[in-house]
């Protein structure tokens, strides 16, 4: 059998491998536009701090290596220009020489991947100074421009993963770095209220942000916004999002999917069953909402590219479609996600609700025991898990994983609930958070108690809300909510007459953990309107703490305790 | 109702905290036997090393705040000294005062917990320099006897979790650790050929190890062994197990299970319906064979605690059965499992296979990207999930804990190589580890190739095995088996003429990954008798070194390559 296969980074470089696995006889022809076959895509950014210190290290294997390691034909500098799938055929350019000439093919495996977008609204987007980070060339280009130049003001257009590892990379790299994004957030992926812990943490490590803002014009040293204002900026970096790459499908007639990608089947083959497309080029299904979408991620591609191998040679594949699980690292914090978040769950009408915990990563008398940041949502009334957002100093991607996990295992809060972990001090709490986040969500699922978010408690503080502040007097003088009223768990029994049973009441404690231990008291003693502010003092800090910095709101806490 | 509880820490004070959160108008008292109600059972250790600093630290609610907070009242220094179940009333004393009394109860929660074995038949196993390390009184005398008289010479018996947390503990403190172990490895949870990573790391601190050594006598700075070695040891801390704490059940006619500790229900009942019996004083059943167990864990006593509590208000609680994870820091290593290992398979006759798979933690361009030793036992045929073993300087913990909600979730082979977590080059590969191994499984499942263990090696270079080394020149040179011969990776398809096909034919290479390439390959080729060495060179490489250094065996391996 011959294959060819069109582009050769995550996915493309796996289909040719698997094949020859499974293989030795067949032929196997990497065709790649650019000078390197095979790099580290997401080790990229890393090269502007220093982290990843040559890029050379950054391309993993050569074309010799891949003849003598794997008996794979690879060729760089070389580009598909046509596809003529009836006669199986592709016509290639090569790009050093101008030469154009014809390849045959059993089987056709395209993973061109994406491109990054330009927007060429943008007066100025292709100056210069304005980067994309996208390939070895581009990053090299980036790196060396800012060195020659010494230049120091960088602006990074985009909140998104690569967004953000720019900036942290310059930052590390000792950048003024300003961050422009189009949203009212960065990372997508996250909900608002998450999102805030991400916003402090950029604020906190000098990085200035510019949300809800759009570039107008990119001039020598100035970037301009929609609402007037400048940032002063000598290199601009486009991190927006990504297209695939799909101009040689579209014209030889392989089908194009709803979101702009190729649309591929269960074994990822086109409308030409003997051309298989794969990577950041096709959409792919959602498992928990059946609907298209596009996932710009290495772990699916090369997942992709071993089922499309698989199946040229017979060998089934069982896909069940993806979830959408990543992670990143942002300055001192770990942030990850997984599944479906608020927003997925508003859009595709689903019946959910969450619970948002702070617990502690670990055993509260080790050393870095921090809190976590945990938000699950479900479905109702099913219980079944649909997605999770992670983010502190220890092990978020830990409790993703095991989120995920579950997930793909149709598990629901019960299972979680039960969940036998693996528990030292050194790691975690004997309940994780994990665990810990499934007991509040069924309490939350049975209706055993009432909860608001933390998004609302300006709300409910500019309209004179009853709150109470459960924590202990030290703690409550160190910070607080400016209209609570401080009954600490210590107390309340003794003070039941200061708790009104007319009206609503909101309670919080510093993680929700004691506050529900009281509303579950009060409930018991016939209180029947007590509504546990979700996240509490910890959770309301992080999002107040974000608006107060960039907006110019009244205070509604009096200090911020982020210990 | 008048819930009574025999016991505080983990398993006591949650079902007095859960019986408060469900009912406010409870009556809830603790008995306590010792002077401290709530403490970090599993933080006792980390004392000795100063990582917790103060003693106080480790005990985490006193009576007070259990009354205030609670509103539970915690007996210290009390002792029930026997339960009437026909009248529900248990007899108490005061260990204080001395006065007996007795209490009634409409449910009784019994968590004593499990003490610490001293076996009688150890000359001079109660002088006053033996210790064992169970409680906060237990660590201060043993820190206060090691302070006071300056001791340096400490000697652990006893090679579990509690001994290997204690000698990393007191290596910290800068004292001179003896391990002595009954059986030839630490950390039963493990297979052997995994302990060899653990010995290996306590060897390279400085702890000097017997294993295979039963302690005959201890005497004031010597400890005497079966084999007539003789051990310094000014101090020497027990830690061989714990028995179940059951003598007050016993006396009242409470049942006892096949392993000796309290037989319970789905719901934690004991033969009296209203006696509930939670924590290392129970026996479990086994999600994976179905067999009663002993697990002596803080999570499983925590959730056992909440199901009796619940159960008592009629709430019923899923109770699936145990599958046993733990994790342990040593030195420079996280070491997790979860599920069955290798004994336990061949114990209970469970058709089983594994891999053992050697990959790095996260991307080889990061900083501290390191091999993560991963053991992965799978049911034959079905391809289940039956348990794991993982030893690195990076997360192992967090894929144990996937591995652990897969097994939950009766996931097999097929669900572990589709898994979706999250990927960057901080935290591991897009490929995982998990996934990595899922894909290995299979293909031993599916006798895509053969392998052997690393265990084997030995044997098989004594028999002068053809063994080939496809790893490059450099890497041979700098340490290979004794007999094996060089045919690199990129050099095989040119030397088929050097590698027999008549004979079996092991290979190996770093970690196996290359070895399963150019078996493929071969296969290929028609040939038919190929063995991979399962762990390849840094598997056989740690399995040895411990041998060598230990005993007087000749060296198998030229040296050892271990970076």
């Amino acid at each position: 059998m011959k294959v060819l296969v069109i582009g050769g980074v995550a996915g493309g470089a796996s289909v040719a491998a698997r094949v020859r696995r499974i293989d030795e006889k067949s032929e196997v022809i990497i065709i790649e536009r650019g000078p390197h076959v095979s790099f580290s895509n997401c080790c990229l950014p890393f090269h502007l701090s220093g982290i990843v210190e040559r890029s050379d290290d950054l391309v993993l294997m050569d074309p010799v290596e891949f003849s003598t390691k794997y008996n794979i034909e690879a060729r760089v500098n070389h580009e598909v220009v046509k596809i003529r799938p009836d006669g199986k055929i592709v016509e290639i350019k090569n790009l050093i020489t101008g030469k154009l000439y014809e390849e045959s093919y059993d089987k056709l495996a395209l993973a061109p991947g994406a491109s990054a977008i330009r927007p060429q609204s943008i007066t100025g987007v292709n100056n210069a100074n304005v980067f994309v980070v996208k390939n070895v060339v581009d990053i090299n280009n980036l790196q060396s421009y800012i060195v020659e130049k010494n230049v120091d003001n960088i602006a990074v257009v985009g909140g998104g993963f690569i967004g953000l590892e720019i900036c942290e990379n310059l930052v590390e790299a000792g950048k003024s770095v300003s961050l422009i994004e189009g949203t009212n957030q960065v990372m997508q992926p996250l909900d608002y209220d998450m999102a805030q812990i991400a916003h402090k943490e950029l604020l906190d490590n000098g990085v200035k942000m510019y949300l809800e803002e759009k570039v107008v014009s990119i001039e020598a040293s100035t970037v301009i916004l929609e609402s007037g204002k400048s940032v002063e900026a000598d290199v601009v970096v486009m991190a927006i999002g990504v297209q695939p790459e799909t101009s040689l499908a579209r014209d030889c007639g392989i089908e194009i999917g709803k979101t702009g990608a190729i649309l591929v089947n269960h074994n990822y083959q086109t409308n030409y069953p003997d051309i298989y497309a794969v990577g950041d080029v096709v959409e792919v299904t959602s498992k928990l909402t059946g609907d298209k979408t596009r996932l710009s991620l290495a772990g699916p591609a090369q997942r992709q590219a071993r089922a499309a191998a698989d199946h040229m040679f017979g060998k089934y594949h069982n896909n069940k479609g993806v979830i959408g699980s990543s992670c990143i690292h942002l300055f001192n914090y770990n942030i990850a996600n997984t599944g479906l978040n608020e927003k997925d769950c508003k859009k595709y009408g689903i019946n959910y609700d969450f619970v948002y915990i702070i617990p502690n990563d670990k055993v509260g008398l080790m050393p870095n025991s921090k809190p976590l940041f945990f938000k699950l949502l479900f479905e109702v009334p099913t219980g079944k898990i649909l997605g999770a957002q992670a983010i502190g100093r220890g092990a978020a991607d830990k409790r993703i994983d095991v989120i995920a996990t579950l997930i793909s295992m149709n598990g629901t809060l019960e299972d979680l609930k039960e969940l036998e972990l693996c528990y030292s001090p050194y790691y975690s709490t004997a309940k994780d958070v994990v665990n810990h986040a499934a007991l509040v969500a069924l309490n939350v699922l049975h209706a055993d108690f009432k909860q608001v978010p933390v998004s609302q408690v300006r709300r409910l503080v500019e309209d004179n809300a009853f709150i109470i502040d459960v924590r202990e007097k030290g703690e409550f003088e160190s910070g607080h909510l400016v209209n609570a009223i401080n009954i600490p768990m210590s107390e309340f029994r003794d003070r039941l007459d200061e708790i009104p049973k007319d009206i609503p009441v909101y309670l919080h404690c510093r993680s929700s953990q004691r506050s529900y231990n009281v509303i579950s008291a009060l409930q018991g003693l016939g209180y029947r309107n007590l509504i546990n502010i979700s996240g509490s003092f910890l959770g309301i800090s992080f999002n107040e703490y974000f608006l107060d910095q960039t907006t110019s709101r009244d205070k509604i806490v009096t200090e911020y305790n982020f210990n």
